[in-house]
């Protein structure tokens, strides 16, 4: 059948709110797929993703709920064991009690910043965030109608937000709220208690909602990670099962809302979400008895920083941020090159190392860096340190 | 530890936007929890959701993938191979040709209408909805804020909106979008070939952009339900495995977006959910072979439904929609009450019996009418049908 063409129709022009980046990591992920297609030996140190599945507790309770049968929704905050396990959890690791009521489960970390951003800003507010940092910060950010404030961190501030450079941005014009990452995507640094009280101190002077991405805890190595939980509960803290949990592809995490905040989240997911994918809600609640299965893997990514961090200064890359948690390491590669995207590109071409450049992360500087993920094997990190090494004396 | 209160800052009020209504199906299923924990046993005709599991061929694939071991991301737009699945299925189903890259699979179809809702219109934007409707048609739009405008629907129009109510509603301010529901949620009513032709040629005529939720698709009783692509490629639908295949709580749907949509919805999904749950995915693309299994529930649907169309009259309630498809019967209860919601609670406290008042899918006539979903067994129909009798005799 022949059907009309749709370019004469106004209606299908993409809205303008829509036309957000894409992430450049794709496209390295494609590039590097091409030349694994063509027989080429990739090392993998662009993706965010852990190499080993979730626990097997999780998979076997995964496994039990598909065999029981059926899979409705579940309430539209999350499994009540659920919720209950993860309140536990905070009391675990943190030494804080959080009242169940304030836990949200949520699609992935993704799903908590939509429910976050809707609930606690208006269409134009400023929301001061870190470059470098996640993309989809400020792209949410943006189609939701907020304005992202970036803010530049600085080697002197430990690559952190401080209180006096969001006074600052407030100053130039009024701020709504404040969203923090420790650890870090992509410079793996964490803020210290210290830092984080004195920012949030900072943001509730200025009337400022304080979120916390908190999506890496569990990878933290140079000093245990600070949930912004333990320091008020006037936060909004966005985890996942994704990272620690080595369960991306569950997409499921978890919001800790503060105390009269859940009713509005609630609201809000139920019309926008229904409920959150069951099954991996159950393997969630069991995948907190596989922490020894977790520290495990752990174990190994403080093996392949250990590779990297020793590894980067003998082959010449010797200014690197200070690799504190996640599975990142942020390189500044300006000895090199005045182009981290080409030079990316050229060494994937030449000795199959794929990295992702910095212009993913940081408009202003990004070109200066690349990030180098350690999520996968210490055997590929030697490689790829060796690997580099060749590429780098050609350069 | 104590913690200051959250209640001195300005940055924990919920923001105007997120102040979206509850559903009040969830107060009615709370109040039914209440009654089956003190010993009542509860006739469930207010659950919008099917009894009977996935196909097994779905259940199956997950297993084996569960079995397997890694659970990661996936592409944006979903895994090829579910993607090109989908497509065939428009081919096999109506006839039409369907280019896989046009297809995205969603979070379920609440996805697919934060996808398309972001992507079709700006804030302020004006969307024409149907009266009575699904509650988060209207309650996501002002989310993302752009403006529902409600047209009543009328008997004289079967119950659907027309070219000459959405030609009203553009003169009074220009709209930019429309969408329809077919099968309907409530009503179970159906537009037509002609009616979904016509529909769609005004708001081409007019401009607006086109989307059609089609999640009841497979559900059809009175005649062969039309998908708007068969009508034209410049349309937007929305769908889900929820329904017909019996998948609410894996959480995935798809769209069928216009030939050039596809990348701004891939930068949208990217950056707001990344990808849709990995093991959703695999049952989903494998139970599209479970279609005699699931034809056999819906020949289920269509017994409950000739026991409601021919018991309700044989009680009293003899004024209800054309229930042409999905698993809903609306019927209007006005002979015996101006409030739904009252009515709907005595009945439940009288005799056990679950429904849903029209006010969560229609602020103008909500009060006239009852939502009686025929999910369930047929053994349960009959026994709703004589317990409401029971009760109607003492209004």
């Amino acid at each position: 059948m022949t059907l009309p063409s749709p370019r004469a129709v106004p209606g299908l022009q993409p809205s303008r709110r829509s036309a957000v980046a894409p992430f450049i990591v794709m496209d390295v992920m494609e590039h590097a797929a091409r030349i694994e297609a063509a027989g080429g030996r990739v090392m993998h140190l662009e993706v965010g993703q852990p190499a080993a599945p979730a626990p097997l507790t999780a998979r076997r309770a995964a496994a039990a709920a598909l065999e029981a049968g059926q899979v409705t929704y579940t309430a539209a905050l999350g499994i009540p064991a659920l919720r209950a396990r993860i309140a536990r959890h905070y009391e675990e690791i943190h030494g804080v009690a959080i009242d169940p009521e304030r836990v949200v489960v949520t699609n992935g970390s993704s799903g908590g910043f939509i429910l976050a951003f809707l609930a606690l800003f208006e269409a134009g507010d400023r929301v001061a965030i870190a470059a470098p940092g996640y993309p989809p910060y400020r792209h949410v950010l943006s189609a939701l109608g907020c304005e992202p404030v970036l803010i530049e961190t600085r080697a002197e501030d430990r690559h952190a937000l401080t209180p006096e450079r969001l006074i600052e941005a407030h100053r130039e014009a009024p701020l709504k709220g404040v969203l923090v990452a420790s650890p870090g995507n992509p410079t793996g640094t964490m803020m210290d208690r210290v830092a984080l009280t004195a920012l949030h101190a900072c943001a509730r002077d200025l009337g400022l909602a304080f979120v916390s991405d908190e999506i890496y805890h569990g990878l933290d190595y140079a000093f245990p990670a600070v949930s912004a939980v333990e320091i008020a509960d006037d936060v909004t803290v966005i985890n996942s099962f994704s990272k620690y949990f080595c369960m991306t592809g569950w997409r499921v995490g978890w919001m800790v809302v503060p105390p009269g905040l859940s009713r509005t989240m609630e609201r809000l997911q139920q019309n926008l979400s229904i409920s959150v994918p069951t099954l991996s809600q159950i393997a969630a609640a069991a995948a907190f008895d596989g922490r020894e299965e977790m520290d495990k893997v752990k174990a190994g990514y403080e093996e392949n920083r250990r590779i990297l961090t020793a590894g980067l200064p003998a082959v010449g890359l010797s200014h690197f941020l200070p690799a504190d948690g996640a599975f990142y390491l942020y390189a500044d590669v300006s000895a090199f090159t005045g182009d981290s995207a080409a030079f990316a590109t050229r060494m994937l071409d030449a000795v199959h190392v794929a990295t992702t450049p910095g212009v993913d992360f940081d408009p202003f500087r990004g070109k200066q860096f690349l990030r180098l993920s350690y999520a996968s094997s210490a055997a590929d990190m030697r490689e790829a340190m060796e690997r580099i090494g060749t590429f780098l004396k050609g350069e």
